[in-house]
């Protein structure tokens, strides 16, 4: 009998963010595994650090973000040899995210590592996408509206592109990319409207309107959203 | 002073999919809300039926959903009213939303009305967006990957463009448009990589490739989820 392995979704950072499911199984878990930076905390391990119990194993997958937001792949190469060995010898591992574990997650890549050997169960959790509308107070999209995620990394004309069309847009992934979403936006008179919320449900969240914020502040933890028609109802 | 009202997701039927602060919530708030079409159950007030106390006020806002998907919006207005009254009188009041409030949510009909004259908060929920991945072991979206919400009553030009353009896409309120769906992912060289979940997370979910689904037998619960470009790694 193998293990399964569970990839589970802890939510933005509010550590009552979490699920009931998500709750339980960390009481019972054996294995508790979670990818950090190259050095200090892990964001996953913090948000659910009130939730486990002491005693477990735990394992801590260090990614190293090499330039041009590159990832080093050996690092999950190396937790999927060691989170499969004790998947092998029956212990289920729950590997837990922030956010939601398939909401551009990097669980992503332990999952395509292990998912043909392996039973796997995903706990969806609560993501940016919905705990940053809630922050701002916002609806994020209804109706028949069209919503678009968009990667604040993609290229200009990308967005451009992508902005005129969709009704209600999240972007995401902002850090560096500020400065020219930003222009995007004011150059499309979408700036107006637009919300901005970063480290939502966390102590340090900040809310507001997006015209009001220095784009050199704004970290890659961060969302901005744009109606561009609003519902009357 | 004035109650707040809260507009609390309940996430999309497994009730442990609710989180610590909802179901918190749920034991103290005095009024509980729910939406509820003409005839028959609440489906947010079964969901969160285990975590509900017994002795609540509850109040149930009975929607008729008229032909063309039109709404009656004069629920809303009496709702708002009543609900208004007990916030003006001091209580606090929690409008349970099946998945997330904001997410295509009909608490935003409540929202507008009551936003001006009294404190809201927001408890964020997992939405269908998060369950329907997780139930069908398919990442949503990953990278620098545009995710597009296409709601399915959309007219057809419309959806083969904005199918044509995302990366990820996850397709909502099915029902009756499936078919017209279908044919067009199959046009459009889609249908095989199409995933599809019903009832996610439900007793009654069904999750499948969709080209092995019959479009008639697609409720409006249900969701589609296609992805262009599969991502390595």
């Amino acid at each position: 009998m193998t293990g399964t392995l569970y990839g589970v979704g802890v939510g933005p950072g509010d550590p009552d963010l979490i699920t009931l499911k998500a709750y339980n199984l960390l009481q019972s878990v054996p294995v508790i595994a979670y990818p950090a930076p190259a050095v200090g905390d892990s964001l996953a391990r913090q948000i659910a650090a009130p939730h486990i119990p002491n005693g477990r194993r735990e394992i801590m997958i260090r990614v190293s973000m090499a330039p041009k937001d590159a990832l080093d792949r050996s690092a999950y190469d190396r937790a999927a040899v060691e989170i499969g060995d004790i998947l092998r010898a029956g212990q289920d591992v729950a590997v837990i995210c922030e956010g939601d574990p398939f909401f551009y997650g990097s669980f992503m890549y332990l999952f395509n590592r292990l998912e043909e050997e392996f039973p796997i169960q995903i706990i969806p959790g609560i993501s940016s996408l919905m705990a940053c509308p809630a922050a701002a107070l916002t609806p994020l999209a209804s109706r028949n509206e069209v919503l678009s995620i968009l990667p604040a990394p993609l290229a200009e004309e990308d967005l451009r592109l992508r902005l005129s069309q969709g009704d209600a847009v999240a972007i995401i992934k902002l850090g560096r990319h500020a400065e020219k979403i930003c222009t995007i936006l004011r150059d499309m008179g979408l700036m107006a409207g637009a919300k901005y919320v970063a480290h939502a449900t966390m102590p340090n969240q900040i809310v507001g309107n997006l015209a009001d914020i220095d784009p050199a502040d704004i970290p890659y933890f961060a969302m901005i959203l744009v109606r561009r028609n609003e519902v009357a109802g």
